[in-house]
Parts: structure tokens; sequence; C-alpha cells
């Protein structure tokens, strides 16, 4: 794929292909393997040849195709075949008819006002309700998506990319609007904010999920603004492991996060999605051990044991610990090494051996996290979860906790280990230093007397702040582009040297040779071999950078208050970045809905409130003035700690209460839209279900339809009554006809109270 | 009112009049005031005779009964007047016909349904429909309630007891039905649980909200089983301050909290009243402070601004600072001279001033109680709530403060400042030493060396846990019977020396007279003064004391692992209790609907949580071998304390989130018959609302209708293609034209796929 520069600064005339996609909704991207069997499988050819001896894989290949077409127009889509690059093909896919396209809408829609996501039900008059309601191109999209990998039985194609079947399936992607992408970037990157406006357009173009990632970096960053200011001035003013700033850090963070979840819901109502997480999307790998019959709906229901699940899911707990294990002995090592060559050790090669520790992470720790995280998804697989929803969730937890001991880990060995141990702990480091004399020559290695170093703490979260930052966005944009580009370089010249010339080979007609180069580009962009759904995972990715950057804000910012500063700037690059990413590096992702950010919702609320513990920690811990004879906190009281750290935390759940209270008090417009549809839907179908008669009574405003029943009902009662103590009346009877209608009473009862009050009268004189 | 024995033990044909009720839905009990000035506003009875010179105070309980005969019977209910008793009528109403009721219960089952409470909209045919679904005794008196009290402009009667021009109006209360209340009794008094059959009676004939009230009676009761076979167990083995009694107290106390959220919903479902929180009713005594038109439904909302009445609500922190000053300095001072007076005072007459404290206590507290309680209540209404719930839910917060420090102060300060800090505290009690030489003559007193009594914590415990509760049982059930005998006694006696005869004075007819003597006596029973709801609020109350042993329980039973069984006792006999308040002493509350126990819910999640802390903090301080010398716990550590408490508290955290994570994936039979309820409705709904086709597709189980349009479009398309291609055709149609049809497609693509193969099998070897 080309540069951003190479796409988007060009004259546009210049490339009519970015202009048009041809109407295609989506690409499926289909694998051809060689005809004939494969050499490395000669043996298992050998033994195939008895049960299955003609089909060779690329003769599979075509009847799998064959099917995959015939499977794709039956449920009303149209193709069209291309060459794709030397070992695939392209099939373009486009919804047959507008009409199909319109009843496919309306009965999502239908679903969706079933299961309460809309107020009210679609109206009858479809040309009318679709001038009203229109199509956006996410909902296109995700629908056609839909059809396409639904499984039969529910009306869709049942294409499953990469399994079973549909093996030779690589990729199924929608293109790429080049014309609203070009746009899209451009906003972004001549603003400071992302406007409202902006983050609708992201949400007619990539659905909602994605939007909600936008409008949380949105409000992340309006937010940031103040951690950024107040901390600048915290840092002018009041310096480090300030408690003022702890507590107004922390009360920040607690705002922050009650605002977020209203302003969540609040979006969902107004795109109309609120609820949508209850229509889950089944997991087409979930492993079923029986089939019930649902008691209630009479569907056939595929059951798992929850019990047998919940024994599953406490592997969890083992997990958490071996990650803490594996890990942590990493980190633990790295940090000695680090102390002992830089604070201990002064012997020779120390400006080459300081930097071992740094090596020896680089190196190790993301081939662990890998190994961790694979273990994590295949965890994950096995406690077999009905929908894609709960299956992500259960990663995205797992993934929190490796996250969580990667990031924080080395800064709480610092400040809860380090600092105040360290001169108990470090002549344990002896270790090194006779391993080191091993290896000296002389076999004495100089080395100082030990300090601790206070400044530290400090350098370590400048380093994971500022300096990671840095790194980690160079390596997240940078390598892939560089990857991609040698990678392309690599097979066109492949290419070029089996035909001479790529478009000979392609044989491609003139006008639409351009726009299926692009498309044979943006097939090849990012097909990440991990799950089939990691395109969505990308974004929990971005969630989980974002939550780790919330983390440091509120776990550890007390100690270098410009936190707040480095993290605005982040920001700010972060979601142009992202954008770019979702707009021009990647493929275009499948528009999924989504009512909330997700799981990391409940991540972002703990880290919050493992800031109010960290920050009272570190501030007991390092605000002490005067300092020990070596600058260090030295008479730190256990109990004053302990007493200090439970109060902040019970100070912070408090406060959490009351601005829950209070944030939950006030009207947003999101509420009101949902009330004002949800009234004008209750009126509506009052008024269709029942008859006037009763809409009236049900109405309530003006209730005169009883008093003329009444008194006819009296009348005719007390007729009646006559008729009956004309003969034997019950006493019951004689009870209620002493007083023939309310008149009679008002007579008798008149005259009751006069004659009561007399006698009282006359008694109290 | 006469004792259960008179009521129940006799045989039924002797007291026929507790077997019919003539039909009355109501009564309503109208005071009539004497014929002339009061004497007491003499003049000011002066002065208003410039404006209103005629109007006596009886002419006016005229004039208004006149007007309330006419309200209610243009409500459509029927009115009958007997004399009360010497002061006062009784209005005797019911619904004047069937159909009326029909037709109002038919209109608040369509509300419930437009809020969501039921699944499906009430059937149009309405005698099929209460057929199938009759209306209770519950359901009835409830709508008359509503019917009577609702305001005009909401199409009720709009009386509103004791205030404005309903003053008269002395209560509104329906009729015993002594016929089931018999049953009740004789069934709850001969059973050890309460069965579910034997709620859903309740529920019937009281109402939901008494019935979620003996439901969790019940579920307490089934679940004390537990703690208290386990503490008898305990206390045998393990003794006092076990840390495993502590843990599986905890656990046990998370267990049922949880347990009962999960049964309330599900009984919420059964009863089909899940969400009538919703439906709130207003408050008549709000106080608006401008009408504002709704911007959604157009109707005029009465505001009160939220931030003021958030300034208001912030009261409620000195309110409970001055609680706990008031109440705290009582039991601090009490505490002070009981420990003086057991423990250091050894001077004379100390067999009697040991009695002293608890004097003291027994006079000031419920007085302080009081005088607190009314200021909760004045706070409450000045915070000036629109619902009747919010304006409860905020009265019982403040409420749970008082009940808090009342019943738990006193053990917090042994438990945390007696034991280990009374060594250093008791020199301060000097001052009562010196207090008692004034009044000792010869000016010196007998003192003893202060010792710390470990044993006093456990007394203490026993005393709150088995003494306080006798002695609460017998003054809540003894003292008001006698008090109640002993007043009807007078005023008969009063009457008797006014008329010589009762049954002269009233005149009443001979069926009427025994049933008017029994209504009369049911309306002298419990009319408090304090507030119009304060039938309500009992139940409120009895929320609270079983709130109390819960909190009792979960806080402090480590010190006295029999404290289960004990309040396995008592709950037995306190729902026995309660159900002879409900049916026998007090008036015949209404039947109000709920969908839970309401705001003593959180209360009840608060002290499990609290337990956590104080369970860890007791076993830790107590729970100490060797003891000091004094066997006393005499090295604690601060910091070790903090810690076990700290951790105590979030492991108790996270075991909750286990056990709401595995207890929400339950099914229950609740949940499921809400789903199957949805269900239907759903298909109904879905049936009616679109036709059939549209049902069709939407049902998505055979879908079978694109594949046709599919075709007939491809067709269609590719003959209007055709016809403009032959003109000038756009590069788009071109590249759709290409392959005309999926046939065609299938086709060129096998070509495509058999080339490629041959070709990289060609390259490759």
């Amino acid at each position: 794929m080309a540069s951003v520069r190479s796409v988007y600064s060009s004259d546009d005339t210049e490339r009519p292909e970015f202009k048009t996609n041809f109407g295609v909704d989506y690409v499926i991207h289909y694998e051809i393997p060689p005809d004939g069997m494969l050499r490395f499988t000669k043996t298992q050819a050998l033994f195939q040849a008895h049960t299955d001896p003609e089909r060779t894989e690329a003769a599979k290949a075509e009847a799998s195709f064959v099917q995959l077409i015939e499977a794709l127009a039956s449920v009303g889509l149209a193709t069209e075949v291309r060459r794709g690059d030397d070992t695939s093909l392209l099939i373009f896919l486009k919804i047959a008819s507008e009409d199909l396209l319109k009843q496919q809408v309306y009965r999502y829609r239908v679903q969706d006002w079933l299961y309460g996501v809309r107020a009210s039900a679609p109206n009858k008059d479809v040309a009318l309700y679709f001038e009203n309601e229109p199509v956006v191109e996410a909902e296109k999209l995700r629908l056609v998506y839909l059809l396409i990998t639904k499984p039969k039985s529910e009306g869709g194609a049942g294409v499953t990319p990469k399994i079973g079947q549909w093996k030779f399936v690589k990729s199924v992607f929608p293109l790429h609007n080049h014309t609203f992408n070009k746009h899209f970037i451009k906003q972004l990157s001549t603003k400071y904010f992302i406007e409202e406006n902006d983050i609708n357009e992201i949400r007619d173009k990539f659905g909602e999920k994605i939007a909600f990632y936008f409008a949380f970096m949105q409000s992340y960053f309006a937010f940031l603004l103040f951690p950024a200011a107040f901390g600048f001035g915290a840092w002018l003013v009041l310096g480090q492991f300030s408690w003022f700033y702890a507590i107004v850090n922390s009360l920040w963070s607690v705002i922050f996060f009650e605002y977020w979840k209203k302003k969540e819901v609040d979006l969902a109502v107004q795109w109309g999605v609120r609820g949508v997480s209850r229509i889950q999307h089944p997991r087409s790998e979930f492993q079923f051990e029986r089939v019930v019959e649902d008691p209630v709906t009479g569907e056939h229901v595929k059951v798992y044991p929850p019990l047998k699940r919940l024994q599953r899911q406490l592997l969890q707990l083992p997990f958490a610990i071996v990650c803490l294990l594996v890990l942590g002995s990493l980190i633990i090592f790295c940090f000695a090494i680090e102390i002992f060559l830089s604070e201990v050790y002064n012997g020779p090669l120390k400006q080459y051996l300081v930097f071992l520790p740094t090596v020896i992470l680089t190196v190790f720790m993301p081939a662990l996290t890998t190994v961790l995280t694979n273990f994590a998804e295949k965890l994950t697989v096995l406690e077999n979860y009905e929908t894609q929803d709960s299956h992500k969730a259960a990663f995205v937890q797992k993934m929190f906790v490796i996250n969580f001991i990667v990031s924080y880990l080395p800064i709480f060995l610092t400040a809860f280990v380090y600092v105040p141990f360290g001169k108990l702990l470090v002549p344990y480091l002896d270790v090194f230093h006779v391993t080191a004399q091993h290896f000296a020559k002389d076999g004495k290695i100089e080395i100082k007397a030990f300090e601790v170093n206070p400044d530290r703490l400090k350098k370590q979260i400048i380093y994971f702040t500022v300096t990671a930052q840095v790194v980690n966005f160079l390596l997240e944009s940078i390598v892939p582009l560089v990857k991609r580009t040698v990678f392309k370089a690599v097979k066109e010249a492949k290419s070029e040297v089996r035909h001479g010339n790529t478009r000979s080979l392609h044989n491609d007609p003139v006008e639409e040779s351009a726009f299926l180069d692009r498309v044979r580009n943006e097939a090849e962009l990012d097909v990440y071999d991990v799950t089939v759904d990691y395109r969505e995972m990308v974004v929990q990715f971005e969630h989980a950078l974002t939550g780790q950057n919330l983390g440091y804000l509120s776990l550890f910012s007390v100690i270098w208050p410009l936190t707040g500063c480095s993290f605005l700037v982040n920001n700010w690059i972060e979601a142009r970045s992202d954008a770019m990413k979702i707009a021009i590096s990647n493929q275009r992702p499948i528009p999924w809905r989504s009512d909330s950010i997700g799981p990391w919702l409940s991540s972002l609320g703990f880290l919050s409130w493992l800031g109010s513990l960290t920050s009272a920690a570190i501030v007991f811990l390092f605000n002490r003035d005067p300092y020990g004879p070596d600058g260090l906190p030295s008479n730190v009281k256990g109990w004053a700690l302990l007493l200090s750290v439970l109060f902040a935390e019970h100070l912070y759940l408090l406060v959490q209460i009351v601005i829950r209270y209070v944030i939950s008090h006030l009207d947003s417009p999101g509420v009101q839209k949902e009330r004002a549809e949800r009234f004008a839907a209750r009126k509506l179908l009052l008024q269709e279900t029942l008859s006037d008669s009763l809409v009236e009574s049900a109405a309530g405003s003006n209730f005169t339809g009883p008093e003329k029943i009444t008194r006819n009902a009296l009348e005719e009662e007390a007729r009646q009554a006559s008729i009956s103590s004309s003969r034997q009346a019950t006493p019951e009877q004689l009870f209620w006809q002493r007083q023939r209608g309310a008149a009679e009473a008002i007579q008798i009862g008149r005259g009751l109270i006069s004659q009561t009050a007399q006698a009282i009268k006359t008694k109290d004189q």
C-alpha cells in the first residue's frame, strides 16, 4: 500500500481508481492452492489416495468456489470474479437489488424494535419509511456482511473465512470509501478537537463500534486538558508527591469515569443502538454438549453446562499466577541487574553493560507476552462461550492481566520495594557480583557502596509516559509501513521474474485495471493470521493503550505531575494515527454496532479505584518533611501508611457514590430523546391496539365516563334492589339500601352530623 | 379490639359479624367537631367572624361531608352512612358496579403494559380476559383506594385524609377479611416454614409489598438455619473469635444477600410487578417552584430545581454528625458511668447504682430517638421529593443512621475503645469519683483498681441479641394491647356515662349492629398521628428490625457464635407476631405493590460489607494466643490490624463479585417466565403489526424469498444492462456485466482457478 502522501496528496484527477468502488460492497479474497498434491504431504497424499484419489487441493478449491458462488447467489448477492495476485482470486459482491437490501434493513430494524433497541416499530409504509430513515453506508455493509457470514439456517450464505469448507476464503472485506477517508483524515489532522459531527460521520461510515472509540478518545482528550493544565501548575508550585494533587487527580478520574458512562448511554440512544449488546452474535466455534428444546420458545438450543464452564474459568487464577511469575521474574531479574550495574557495579565495560537489562527486556518481553497472549486465547477458547461478545470480554480480561503486569509492575517495584527496602535487599545482589567476578580477568571487580536513588522513580515514570510512548508510536506506525513496502516489493519482484510484466498476467480490462490494482493492494493489507475477528480486536488494543495511559495517570502521576501534559499530546497523535490506520493502512473494518466501549469500561473503573490506593501510599511514603538523613523516607509507620491508604480508598468510594448520584440526576439529550421516543411509541401503540373508549379512559385526563355509568348503575341497582327487597332481602342488600343514591346519603349524613355536633356541644357545656 | 383468642378461638357461629364485610370495600372514618366555635380559639373565632361569620366548625364539616359524598359518587362509588362513635361518622364505600371495576382494572393493566411491567397487552376480548386473569382482592382494594385518593385531574375523587378540605376525614381504611385472616394466622402458627403458597395468599389479600416482607422473612429464616447450626458447632468446637467462623459467616452473608437479590427479581416477575417501582405515585405534599412544559410529552410538569434539592440533601451530613454527637454522648456517658460503677466504684449503694446507666438510657434514649426521628422527617420534607417512593427512601436512609448508632455504637465502643484503650482511659473517669465524693457523707469512697473486663464484650452481645430482643418483643406486642384495652374501656365508660347504653345511642338496625360495632373497633385501631402513610412505614420498621439482626449477625457474631441460634428463634416469632399485627391489631393495610423490599436492600448490603471489616478487626484483636499478662490483647501491631482489615475487605469484595457472577448465571423460574412472556408478546405483536410477508422474513427460519427475487432481479438487471450497453455504458456497468449471473461467474472463476493452480505448479517444479 502506498503511503498517505501518495494516496491523498496527489491530484484527484490523477488517481480515478480512488473515486469509485464500482458499486462493490464486499470483496472475497480467494486463495488458490497449486494444482496437484502439496509436496510436503506426499505420504499423506498417498494415504488419502485410497479414500479420495482424484481430489487434489486445486480441485477442492474449485469445487468449493462453485459452492461459494452458488451460496452467495442464493441469498441475493451478485458476483464478479477477477484475478487477484498470482495465487488468488478476487470475488466482488454486491447486493443484487435495492429491494432486497431494503427488505433486509426492514427485517433487522423490526428485530431491533422487538429487542427494545428501537422505541418504535418501523412504519408499514415502506417507501415513506425509508425516506425518513435512510440506510447509511455502515448499516448496509453490516447487513451484507451478515448475509454473507450467517449460517444457512438463519438465512445467510454461511461463509466463514478459513474454516472448514471455506478454508480457501482468505478474507471477506469491504472496500474503503476513499473519498470519505480523505475528507476524514483531512478533518482530523487540521483540528484540535474531534467534533460531534465528525463522530457522527465516522458512525455512518465505520459503524458505532469505531465511532464509540473515537467518541471516547475525544472525551478523554477534552478531559485531559484539566490534568495537563493542573498538572503543569502543580509541577511548578506543589512539586512532587503532593497530597493536594493526588486528591484532585483522583477526583478528576472519578468524574471522567462517571461522565463517560453517562455519555456512553447518551450516544447509544442518539445512535439508536441502546441495548444492542443484548442482540448477540453467536460464536460459530462454540462447541455444544447437547441440544435442548427451549421450554419457552420451543427452539432447539445448543447447551454447554455452565458449571463446566465455571470450572474452566477457574483456570484464570493459575493463569494469572503464571503470568505474574513469568513476567514478574523477568522484570525483577532485569530490575536487579540494572540496579546492580547502575548503582553498585563500577567495574569495566560499565558503559555497555548498563544496556544489558534493556536488551534482555526488549528481546524476551515481547516473546513472553506473545506466548502468554496465545495461551490466554487458548484458555478463552476452552471456556467455550456461546456468543462473540462474551468470548471477547473473557479474552480482554486476560489481556488486562498481562498488560497490567507489564505496564505497572516495574513502577510498583520501584515505589514499594526498591525505595523502602533497597538497603535491605541490595546485599542479595551480590550474586551478580560473584558472577561478574567469574568473567573478570583479575577476579576482582570494583564496586561502590549502595545508595538508594530517590530519583529513579521519577525517571521511570518519565520513561513509561514519554519515551516508551514515542517508541511505541514509531514502532506502531512505521514498522508496519516498512514491512508492507518490503513485502510488496518482494512479491512484485517475484511476479516480475515469473511473468515479466504484471499487467499482462492479470490481463485486466483497461478501464478496471487501476481499480483492480487498488483492490489487490487492499486485499494484502493487514491480514492477520491470529483470529478471524482480529480487525475488531485492533480497536480493543487501542482501548488497552488508552486504558494504560489512564492507568499511569491515576496510579502514578502524583510522582510526576507533567504526566497529564505528555498524555495530552500523546492522545492527540494517537487518535489521528488510529484514524490513519483505519482509513489507510488496514482493510476497512466491518462496521459492527455496539452500545459501549465494551469490557474496557470496567478495567478503567478498576484502574481509577486502584489509583486512590497507590496515590495515597506514594504520597504517604514520599511526601515527608524532613526527609531521613539520606533524603529518603526512613521513619515510616506501617499502621499510618495503611490507615491513609484505607482512608483514601473509602473516601474515593464515597465520593464515587455522590458523583454517580449527581450525574444520574442530570438530564441529557440522549435520555430526553429516548423518553420522547418511548412516549410517542406508547401513544401510537395505545391508539393502534385499543378501542377508542379504552384509550380515553387510559389517557385519563378527562375522565367523564364513570360518573354516568355510576348514576345509571346506581339507579339500576336501586331498582333491582327494590324488586328483590319486595321478596326476601339479605342483610347485605338491606345494608346498601338504607340510603338510595348519593342524595339520600347526604341527607342522612347531614342529619347525623348536626345531631352529633349538637350532642357534643351540649355535653361539653 | 379484642384479643386473638376472643376473635378467633370462639365458635364461628357465635360471631357472624366476622364472616361478612357486607360488600364494603373501604370505610371512611369521618370526624364531627362540636357545633359552635371551638372554645380554645375564641379570639380567633372573633377575628374570623368578620370574614366568615356563620361557618362554625360543624357547619364546615357538614359542607365538606356533602362535597365528599358527591366526589365519591362522581367517580362511581356507592356510599352508606352510619354513626361511628360519639364524635364520628362511618362512611361505607363500595365500587358501584362490576363494570366500572373491570374498566379500572383494565386501564391500570394497560398502563402496566405500557410501562413494561406486563409483557403482554390485555386481550381485547374483555370477558374472556377477565376469566383468564381474574381480579384478586388486593388489586381491587388498591384500585379503589386510588380512585378515592387520586387527584380529580387524574380521574379520582381527590380525598386526602387530614389535609386541607378533607381535614375531617380521619382515615380511609379497607375492612379486614377475617375469614382469611383466621386461616392465615392458623397456617403460620402451626408451621415452621412459611411456604410459597402462603406467601402467594398473602399477596392476593395484602398486596405485594407485604408479601415481599414475608417472603424476605421466610428466606432469611431458611438461611438462618445455617449460621444457627454452624454457630452452635463453632461455639462448641472453635470458641470465640475464630477466624474460620468469621470467614464462613461473611461468606454466608454475601450468599444470602446475592440470593435474595435474585429471589426478589424472581418473585417480582412471578407476581407480575417487575418494574412497578418505575410507576411512581406522586407525593401530594410536593412543593413545586415553577411549572414547565415537558418538551417531550407537552404535559405541564411541576419542577423543583434539583440543585436546590442537592443543597438541602447536604444537610444530611450535619444531621448525621448531630445524631452521632447527641446519641453518642449519651451512650458514652452511660458507658462511662457503668464502667466506673461496675469496675472501679466499690462504695455504698453499689447494688442500686449499677442500674443508673440503664435507667438513664431507658429514659433518654427513646426521647432522643423520637426527637431525631421527627427531625429526620422534617429534613425529608424539606428535601421535597416528587414521589412517595423517593421520599420514603430518603427518610429510611436517615432512620438507618439513627438505628445504626443506637444499635451498634455501644459494641463498637467496647470492642475498639474500652478493651484496647481501657487502661489509658479509665483514669479520666475520676471525674465521677469526685462527683460521688460530693454526695458521700464521709467524703470518701472506696474504689478498686481497674481491670479491663474481657467478658464485657460477650455479655453486651448477649444483651443485644437475646435480652433486648425479648424485651423489645414484649414491648411491641403487649404494651399496645394493654394501651388499647385501657383506652377502649375509658371511651366506653365515657359513652356509658353520657348515654347509659351504647346500642341505644347508635340506634343500629339489629342485623347490622354487630358488624357496625366491629367496624367501629377497626376504625380505632392504630391510627397513628405521625404521617398519613404510617401504616406503610410499619413494614419499613420491621425491615429495620430484621436488618438490625442481620447487622449483629454479620458485624459481631464472631464474638458469640450462638447469635445465629438466638435470631433463628427470634425470627420465627417475629414473623408470626408481624402477621398478628397485620391481621388483627392494626387496620388492614392498603395493598400496595412493590418490586423489592425497597431501600433496606442497600442497607443490608452495607451491613454485610461492614461485617467483613469488623469481623476481621475483632478476630485480629481478640484471637491472640498467648494473651498478654492480663488476658488481653496487649502487643497489638497497628499495621498488622489494618492489613488484616484491608485484606478481609478486599477478599470480601472479590468473593462478592464471584458469587454475583455465579448467581447471575443460574436460571430461575421467574426469569424463565419473563422470557416466555416476552417471547409470546413479541410473536403476537409481530403478527399483529406487520404484514404476512414481513413476518415471514422477520421470523427468518425459512428464508426462501430472496433467492427468487435475486434471480429475477439479476435477469432484470442483465436485461437493462444490455439495453444500456448498446448505448454508452459506464465503467461501473461494464464491470458488473462481464459475468452475467452466477453461472457465468462460476464458469470463468473455474477457468481462472485451474489456470492459476497450473501456473503455480509449473513454476514450483
